[in-house]
């Protein structure tokens, strides 16, 4: 029987294959193959090499951690889409310390420690991660009562508790770069300790780490805070708190535009629109279900005295279904489309270095579709329309659904309710999918606890999957909370409620458009859509009668009217995104022209203003 | 020395003069008069006259409240603009009880009881008034130590303090009406106990009563929380809880076009936009000075651990505050003008009556306007000039500025500060108010602590004068939260802000709006512009193919497709206050036509639906 690494000698593989899978499953290069199983060697390339190679570097980079820091207490280090993450209890580092712990990963890599896996009891972890109580919990759990657990040594000095697989040795890590700093509570939880994230990544060259810096680098160009700084779009303020963004002028009107252009979508689909309050006794939330169980999630409750207890909403359905008890009687009622912009607080994990995408105050294009069972699938296939319409008007085409459906056999207790209900609502929302033609996956077993959900899926700037946008089908809550209508036959019924969110949040979706146009919005959108700029003081009052013309119009213009060189004034206007930079002198002036070129320098040369003004106004009326 | 009643009897004015001003000193008509001084006898025509009858009124109702509820505590009872009310501690009474009360306030005036003013001490109140907490506050105060005070008998059994006078006996008073029940804190202060405060009026005669009560109801009938319910335009839940209104999509759509509208109006003022949580971390409120001094104003706070204690907003201006400091280094970046449609949380007395006059929840059309000190002239021209337009619009004309200024020398305390910063703050507003030819009164020594500032007053459907937007000006807070710029001479100096909201709140202004409007909205607020009523199902299709070009055209346009009879389907339109009723039959389907009418009955009679589409499009431009 040969083991992987011979396999991979006679395939000229060798240092190159990290990994094989025999008959399907993981496994060291350095077990032994069965005659006649099904291999196949991994290497780099493929997606399974690439984890198995950043989860050794993982190691590398705990075994590291714990030649230079022996207190800290390490936990978890799986390998993630460009690298791997590993968090750390009672580690205090800055990425100043990078330098030195990537020269002891280093040392680690040349030393070629073999990587070898163990089977262990129970008392070994005790003896061999004293004092962690992490890696305690993790082995109760991994191994049950009494069994034995996997674990890989690295060398002599380091082990880990690890299902593997491993490289055979460090030496096939060869140039590693740790990447920033995070906080994580154990386990996800909040409830548990926040523990030092550390992120970093790995390849076997030189080059390709070079090659991949080079791309993060272009995306950091993109990166939504980094941005959001330059061009003023919005700030957060350590008075106010961690993750409650504030919007600024610039921000502001983008957000505005996207509120007003969708509100008038929604008005076309039959949408009403409301306005709730930001807070509620917190009795509303006992009758939804969201307390006690949504409670970890939520600011702490504002007790006023004895018979009054408010909450901040962390959602906006509860203050809807009181809408819909007054608004609807009858099945003649139905369907009813509520939406709000609603601003809702959650108590979620932020962080300074996460923007606006981890926030903790959020806006949310929040809308309650309540629908008989029969209008289910009608009323889901206009979601879907609504979404192609303005992701389209966007430019987001790169994106997919990922519809989750209850796994009744798997795990029965999680959903709750008649799993008749359960199957017409996903079968609903399944031929919704169908018919509208829409990319999707399935996920059992990922339904939300009140019914199938679909969550829209995009690429970040980074090439990592996110999910931007939910909806949600609610068959459980409507009853829970009392909602009900009369049938054709005069029966007391319950609704169908279809959460959904075309941008998701506000904050989130900004996040995303900042880094997907690199801060150059469409002219519709842009916060300054036109900037002027005289060459000389002399041409300020032309120049100022041109912007005062616009502006009536609607354009939002401004003036330069600094006194820096005609070339600083420029580039000023292309660093802050203007879509176009109208420049104005002797020659303008006695022309009553105005001479145009782009922020990306194209120069389309003389206009009149009017005729210009007229393209401008169809330009953002057709939002391109 | 004639006593008044025997003057009165001169002038043929017995029974008719109430009291009477000497030497421009209010007193008893049983007083005497010296030779030669400057009498006038008082009548129910007077203003000083009817507050002498409606006070006896309140002495009455008081007399008959504790013949019939002996262990009510009487607090305090003033005459108001339309009659008086009384404050009493442990009176539990319903509107049910008012025809008993009334009939037992009949009784104490047929009997012509006396109303005598006495001299009474310390003691004696300690005496007359036992377990009575307020009145032994009251004359506390009123005395001084170990002084005198004036108290007023009514016959035998009842006394009162007061300063009188009183009309000479109780029979003066024959028409009496009590109105309503609410809450009020003693003396206004939250801190204390909540009192039953009951609302009455009186009349010389029935007549006058009758036609003052004729008044009330078609004023009732402009009632913003009858007409609300009417409309669904807005609710209350009891599960959100008081004071917190849920605006319903009709109410929305009004409470959205105001908000645009006045947007792109201060848009072409200079302003611009800036979004901001609902929450802070408390030490924002501290650095503000707003805790503690204004926490018995806000929710309780939200302590989430040791370090983290967070607060809804009573107010926006600390958040602007924040973006003042991102955005201003110099006096170049002044003046900046930030404005945002902010929701704050009070904890004000709330009453399930007062509809959305007195609320908790609010979102204010707030701005804040940060000027060097030779700045703020011209920019509270401009803040003038605003109020101006939009009041215009709206149809509000007749609405006067209250300029409330500190009084150094009355109040040295109240006013926080450089006294010469006050009086150049001062002198630009009443320079701005002149410039501008504001009709303002100066009230000295209302000021708010921090700067002078103006209250719009208007008057109710009641004919009460109302506080509906405010103005103030800011000369510490500023100071004390660090904002600076650097001036011309590269001096840091502190800018003066200008806190305004042109309409107060949208919830109180939204009442105002609708008793105004008597709930018949201009065309370009109305939340259904237009009803299409076909005369019978065949015409069905044609009313839709018309109300679908309107609806794309912009207009809120709903089409009556009931089985009611047509004269049933326009008497709901105009019960609904929509703007134009639009009638299909036979005729008009030929013709290709629709036959109009407004919600005032009015005729107008068969038109192109083309051409009056274009009217309807006009008529919401010009906001008629």
């Amino acid at each position: 029987m040969p083991t992987g690494i011979e396999l991979a000698k006679e395939k000229k593989l060798e240092g190159k294959a990290l990994a094989m899978k025999v008959n399907g499953e993981l496994k060291d290069l350095t077990a032994n193959v069965d005659k006649g199983a099904d291999v196949k060697l991994l290497t780099f390339d493929d997606p399974e090499g690439k984890a198995v190679f950043w989860h050794t570097t993982a190691h590398i980079f705990a075994h590291a951690i714990k030649n230079l820091y022996p207190d800290a207490l390490n936990t978890i280090g799986p390998s993630i889409e460009h690298g791997f993450y590993y968090d750390f209890d009672n580690l205090t580092i800055t990425p100043e310390d990078f330098r030195n712990i990537e020269k002891e990963m280093r040392k680690i890599a040349e030393r070629k420690l073999v990587c070898e896996r163990k089977e262990i009891t129970l008392d070994d972890v005790k003896k061999l991660f004293p004092n962690n109580p992490y890696k305690a919990e993790l082995a109760k759990e991994f191994a049950g009562e009494g069994k034995t657990l996997t674990a890989y040594t690295m060398g002599p000095d380091f082990i880990d508790l690890c299902k593997g697989p491993h490289t055979p040795h460090t030496g096939y890590v060869k140039a590693m770069k740790l990447q920033n700093i995070t906080s994580a509570y154990w386990r996800g939880d909040q409830k548990n300790k926040a523990l030092t994230r550390i992120y970093g990544t790995a390849f076997p060259s030189d080059n390709e780490l070079k090659e991949f810096l080079k791309q993060q680098e272009e995306a950091e160009k993109r990166d939504h805070r980094k941005i959001g700084a330059q061009l003023g779009l919005f700030m957060f303020s350590e008075k106010v708190g961690m993750g409650l963004p504030l919007w600024l002028p610039k921000g502001e009107t983008i957000r505005h535009e996207l509120i007003e252009y969708i509100r008038k979508k929604e008005e076309e689909y039959g949408y009403q629109f409301v306005w709730t309050p930001h807070i509620t006794l917190s009795a509303l939330y006992h009758a939804s279900g969201h307390l006690p169980h949504y409670q970890e999630f939520m600011y702490p409750l504002m007790k006023e005295d004895e018979h009054h207890e408010y909450a901040l909403k962390p959602m906006n359905c509860p203050h809807h279904h009181q809408i819909y008890q007054r608004l609807v009687t009858s099945y003649r009622d139905l369907p009813l489309l509520l939406a709000e912009e609603g601003t809702v607080y959650r108590k979620e994990l932020s962080g300074v270095s996460s923007g606006m995408l981890r926030v903790r105050g959020m806006t949310t294009n929040d809308a309650h579709i309540y629908v008989t069972p029969a209008q289910l699938e009608e009323e889901f296939i206009k979601v879907l329309q609504l979404f192609k319409e303005v992701y389209g008007v966007l430019g987001i085409h790169d994106y997919y659904f990922r519809l989750s459906l209850p796994d009744f056999e798997k795990n029965p207790d999680k959903f709750i309710g008649d799993k008749k209900l359960w199957d017409g609502a996903a079968q609903s929302i399944r031929s919704a999918m169908q018919k509208f033609g829409a990319k999707f996956e399935e996920a059992a077993g990922e339904a939300a606890f009140y019914g199938p959900k679909i969550d829209v899926q995009i690429k970040n700037i980074y090439g990592r999957e996110e999910t931007i946008a939910t909806s949600q089908v609610d068959i459980i809550v409507p009853q829970r909370m009392g909602l009900t209508y009369t049938d054709e036959q005069d029966k007391r019924q319950h609704p169908i409620v279809i959460h959904r969110a075309i941008y998701g949040s506000y904050e989130r979706f900004f996040a995303h458009l900042i880094e997907h146009y690199a801060g150059k919005f469409p002219l519709w959108l842009s916060p300054v859509q036109v900037k002027i700029v005289p060459v000389a003081e002399r041409f300020v009052d032309y120049a100022r009668s041109i912007g005062a013309t616009y502006f009536k119009e609607g354009v939002r213009v401004e003036v330069d009217e600094g006194t820096e060189t005609l070339n600083k004034k420029i580039r000023r206007a292309e660093l802050e995104r203007i879509n176009y930079i109208l420049v104005v002198g002797a020659k303008e002036q006695e022309n009553k022209s105005v001479n145009i070129r782009t922020r990306d320098n194209v120069v389309e040369g003389e206009k009149k203003p009017d005729e210009f003004l007229k393209r401008l106004k169809q330009e953002i009326l057709d939002k391109k």
